[in-house]
């Protein structure tokens, strides 16, 4: 298989390699068991976890969510999910470094509202600042904005992880083109992050030539989300083995795939 | 992985049962190594084959694409590829029939034009029924319209395979809506055949129902096409599973995926 | 005004031209008041009406719809609408021929099915060859086939009449693509009948270069019917002007609508 | 016309009346004919002029556009257009105010870089800010950020124009759900600038609810500046009046224009 000996690297975010481009996350299943069973058949390396809304230890009396999703297995990726200041962000992620030995990657996330959950760029681009200067390794979770996203890398971001769509909106990306834009620039990881309502969704994203996606809504609101889990896993792979193998050139006019003079029989 | 239980069930056509949902053809590839190990890549079950510019034995002295695409391992699915009226495709499918041994299933096209290759239904109507008359199982490439779809199926086709756009064209799905008007009705298999430009193009049809996709251009064109085989496997078998495991809502507004009070923790 | 020197010439149908590019039904208004000032206000010259649906004198106890819509002032465009079969539609143009005094310019339509009232091509083509032969001018309600379009205009039809989506839907233009295969190749009017639902989709199909567009619920079914049409009269303008005129490259790069060294000042 | 006694009220920004929805633009004309013929086709009453690329009174040598663009019968609506931060922009609004004779109404724009011209909004809540503070009435060019815009209007701004997509592509609207977002929250007026190619993208954009557009490319860079003019001041109405009316629903389903018991004739 000739062709396939340009094998693909890892993706890599900040140093740590991981060997799958689907990043998940854990709320929204019906129970433990769900979760786990998702996950696992993801085949994701990093679960993202929402420290303000988890319990990874702030509360030594209730069940730790990383008996369930466990450090030694997954990279842990603690979210600001639920901040909607620079300041409480900041605050989130020291705590989640706390609670979680040293551990410094995490996912900022900084919301402009309650009802859109869009993110609020001018906090992100301030809380991204301080956390950097701060030792922190940060994927930041973005809009779509190409120039925000140059900033974000210019200031030390470890990956640019811009929305698809709004947060839990299924939608898929309402704006590949812009996206484009962001890759085209971009030297960090890109993920997708957001939006990704089904299969296609997150094939479509790796084909634009993104580094990966996380996505938790697609598969927990799936009716299957075990089943769903593995679709996200192929649409992941197969997403990626169609940008490497570069797609054929769309056209408006029709092309025999038969030539009249067969190539193979001649 | 209890939600898995509920299994899939193969693809049936004509009685035939087969363990891909992904067929594909020979045409365009570079030679015949190129062509081999793509097919073997892809994992598909059915070749397609233009009899009409493809030497299945037609002359003894050339080099016969069955040595390549072994009988023995691949249903061969001989096509009438370059037929433009109804009486060509119906002497097509006999003259195929003879040189496979009695093989009646076949791929019907009968198209418009040598510019757009869209279908002349029209012709294709009047085809089926005559191939259908004389004992052929009637795979049958046609346009996106309903009724047509309907007539054909009526009269005993036995799988309907309107087009995503025009052949070799890589645009996709043009108009999901009225593929998925087909699916609502459609008693036999119904397979998306021309069009389909990258992975998550296959996968698109998939989650819409589809039963199957059969495709040649995007896999031959792409620049690695052994690598492009493997994308479309991954992404017809990520869309069977996103299709059966029922996906989310599609929601204009924003929902978090942590909630305020996490399910998880409490 | 130099370049606007370029006339446009008005749209001929069948030796008969009409100074508005807008054709318009009757149907679904609340009254005959709301009706007959919609239909003022959209400026249309060509008014369908279906004819086993309306009186046209059919009953001559009940109020007859011509004299709301009066011959004298309107083209009267009887329909074939509630047709499911090639005899029912050319029985009811022979109707509509009689009852208008000799009257022979139709629009045919034969639908498939009740749900999804898409054109049955193939009654479709038999009834336009019947009423052809009859010595009708007939205006054929199609789907976006361009295969049939073509023969539909071989067989002497007066206008291709596709579908934009289907009847009553309002989801505008689905197939921009197939359109323009039928525009391509057209060398009598083409007029986009049915799912318009707004005025920017009948923007987009005089853009394409129809010749005209034919609505009826986006008009009726509007909150405010007059305005609408007021709306579809300007669209339909609008999309004309543009299409003459001859767009703006679409590119994928931002280019400074004012360049570094000005053109005008210096 | 009853339902049209709901009269539109004009435009307003900044306590200015506009009557006509359209503004427009003076770059890439062939010459100064042809901008004065488009532009007042047009019916533009707001003629947008880059201070750093027009003379107007700058170099008194020079021929002044302003006596191309009278002041006396257009609103001259001075912009930064080549400014890429902060200090350029204010200083340009400056320059402006100055040879205007005290005219405080502008347009803002910072952009991101010399090849995406896409906006930066660090840079233009940071010009925004300064230029209110300075007494500007400041229509701002963005992205479509829902949140930068809300922080716009919190700081004064008089308008929030954002882009449908990039400067001069002439792509329409890439993202009409986020607009919508913007639209949804707004309390002054809302202006798509930048993108729109076509007279249906115009439409769409007053459909949407924006209360005006401004354009220049798509007029200047038509095969035929004039006639496009006139399609653009026709399809800013109809899209307008299509909002107003407020349209038909969208249905996946069809819905037969002729109901079975015709409501005219009974």
């Amino acid at each position: 298989m000739t062709d396939m000996q340009r094998m693909d690297v890892p993706l890599t975010v900040a140093g740590r390699t991981f060997s799958s481009r689907l990043l998940v996350g854990t709320g929204k299943y019906r129970d433990f068991d769900e979760a786990r069973a998702a996950i696992e058949e993801s085949g994701a390396d990093v679960v993202t976890v929402a420290v303000r809304r988890s319990n990874l230890g702030q509360d030594p009396d209730a069940p730790n969510l990383l008996d369930v999703i466990s450090p030694s297995r997954y990279t842990i990726l603690p979210n600001t999910a639920g901040c909607f200041n620079a300041r409480d962000a900041v605050r989130t992620c020291q705590l989640a470094r706390e609670l979680l030995d040293g551990h410094n990657l995490v996912k900022l996330e900084v919301l402009g509202d309650q009802k859109t959950l869009y993110p609020n760029v001018m906090e992100t681009l301030s809380a991204a600042r301080t956390l950097i200067d701060d030792g922190f390794d940060v994927m930041v979770y973005t809009s779509d904005d190409p120039i925000v996203a140059q900033e974000l890398e210019s200031m030390g971001a470890s990956a640019i992880m811009p929305l698809g769509s709004l947060i839990g909106s299924g939608q898929g990306l309402l704006n590949p083109d812009t996206l484009a834009l962001i890759l085209e620039h971009a030297r960090v990881p890109v993920l997708v992050d957001a939006g990704i309502g089904t299969a296609s969704d997150a094939a479509l994203a790796m084909e634009l030539g993104c580094d990966g996606v996380l996505l938790n809504s697609a598969i927990a609101h799936a009716k299957q989300p075990v089943l769903m889990a593995r679709a996200m896993k192929r649409a992941v792979e197969a997403g990626r083995d169609a940008y490497l193998a570069e797609r054929m050139p769309r056209r408006q006019e029709a092309r025999a795939s038969s030539p009249t003079r067969g190539l193979i029989t001649e």
